[in-house]
């Protein structure tokens, strides 16, 4: 059987029976953003960790080494944000291909620590090894939330407003401009790209959701809106609408969008890796969030029922269907 | 400036700077097997982290995907055994490349789910992902031990005997079976090749030399005994001398190394990936440890200036010098 048969999600499944051999501290293992353990009294401690492989996740010749250092940071962080948490200590492992610098190599830690640093993150150690081909990073990180504040993806409720805390498809619509030479084009293309390269943790709207008690369950969206959200509607049994004149989208990618002639929405509901936080709760939460300077995007609806819809500007109603990132399925 | 010219651990000297920015919890960062934060009451957390990558670390022609997967958990257990330490949590991240068969992954997962499951270890989480050409798995592990009981590198006191647990260079013998298509020549070659295989993590001596306070720093021989013992020299500002009349070697590594014509002890001093722990302390360790069925062979002893010598079978002395691990050198 070929892996690219049972896809990223197959994988994971078959991850799953017999990891846990002792129960009693573990509130959530394999599956959500972050695994939940117990912590001090009133906190749990999640962990996560999160692998870059060259040519599948980055191309070294279109990222700077000091972006690559704090992307493969901030792709973690973000795991520990859609939990409502706070991340604290990191470990790095890096394999190292021989033409790699040592200038280099200094840059992708400076992009690391100085990450690291803004979110009061250790760096508590790594391994360093040799690749004979790709450039590989992996990052693990520890975080904690209060016990009655974390947030987990499968607590969606019907009646929940669905809500995006940052823009969606920019990540997308800036590897578009990277493979398609077009990173130049304009202010906007370059925007895009910087935010491809860039993606910015949302830690502070992930405290903020988490302690308004109005949320009831969040994710990152790393995979695109139309891949993520149906793993909150499959993992809490609920269905979703999803109004796509509500999308959150970036002047930058209506720009860009335009210019190619492409839909900008499509780039916000199959683009992976925006690290928007995707959530559900209380109508009132947007209201709540404003207060601190929080926008965000009321985008749809929980449903009871197992569908999960997207009502075009039109009115016209399609099947909202997975077209994020699986990795194994999108590799050349 | 390449990495060949800097080195391993002129890598890891540039990680250091900047990496702890809250440095309350941390009693030992970058540096030892592990890092060392403080935990519950009485004891410290531990965490480590190992990257594997395939045509550096293993052949996939080798090593079968079982044995590939628990290699993977062993080498972080055994930096557990290496600070005395229980080990907890694991997560872990692979990188798959598209002619790996699911039934392959599946075997790489039995393989670490049957280890972690007889050293109590939860597998928390993990990320998988694809790659374009090299198998790749990272796993990073927590753990704890006593707070008075926790053994750093960078404690060995002049006087100490040196001690190890288990054997020298039977790991390196393997590899050299390997390489040189002598895997099936005898018995002690595909004994020699199944310990490069299947490292035993050291965890049930670990906790018995914490146990027994005689001890004052402890190692895990991961590099090799002429590389690692060098770290705990330099860490601990002092030197060593060791006997090479009293290297434990095995009965398998003396029968092969005979076979092939060269000298058992050379493995021994240099041979990589043995996951033999390696201390320091009172000379009565040995006894002490005895009675709960561990041996303990007394290689040497620590000296107060800075030299680092083997005293021959011969009785000549020669210099101690590194010639274990360093993928930065010895990749071909």
């Amino acid at each position: 059987v070929k892996l690219s048969q049972i896809g990223e999600f197959g994988v994971i499944a078959r991850m799953e029976p017999g990891a846990i051999v002792r129960p009693d501290d573990v509130l959530c293992g394999i599956g959500d953003d972050c695994a939940v353990t117990r912590g001090r009294p009133g906190w749990v401690r999640l962990v996560t960790t999160d692998l870059l492989v060259e040519r599948v996740h980055f191309l070294r010749s279109a990222i700077t080494p000091r972006q690559l250092g704090a992307k493969a940071l901030a792709v973690s962080l973000s795991d520990i944000a859609a939990m409502g948490g706070i991340p604290l200590d990191a470990v790095v492992s890096i394999a190292i291909p021989k033409d790699l610098a040592v200038e280099e190599l200094d840059e992708i830690y400076a992009g690391f620590k100085g990450l690291a640093a803004e979110c009061d993150v250790n760096l508590l150690g790594g391994d360093t090894t040799a690749s004979l081909q790709d450039l590989v990073i992996n990052v693990a990180l520890t975080g904690e939330v209060e016990e009655d504040r974390v947030l987990y993806r499968d607590r969606a409720r019907p009646g929940d407003t669905i809500f995006v805390a940052g823009t969606l498809g920019d990540s997308r619509a800036g590897l578009d401009a990277i493979l398609n030479g077009r990173s130049e084009e304009s202010d906007a293309a370059r925007e895009l790209v910087r935010r491809h390269h860039e993606p910015q943790p949302r830690l502070r709207e992930g405290r903020l959701i988490a302690a308004s008690g109005l949320a009831h369950s969040m994710i990152d969206v790393s995979d695109g809106l139309s891949a993520d959200l149906p793993h909150v509607c499959e993992r809490s049994h609920v269905g979703a609408e999803v109004f796509e004149a509500q999308l959150p989208l970036s002047r930058e990618l209506e720009a860009y969008a335009s210019a190619r002639g492409l839909d900008a929405s499509a780039f916000a509901l199959s683009g992976g890796e925006d690290y928007a936080l995707l959530l559900t709760g209380d109508e009132r939460l947007g209201a709540a969030l404003a207060a601190s300077g929080v926008a965000l995007a009321a985008i749809g609806r929980v449903v009871e029922d197992g569908r999960r819809e997207l009502v075009r500007r039109s009115g016209d109603r399609a099947p909202l269907a997975p077209g994020g990132w699986d990795h194994f399925r999108s590799v050349p």
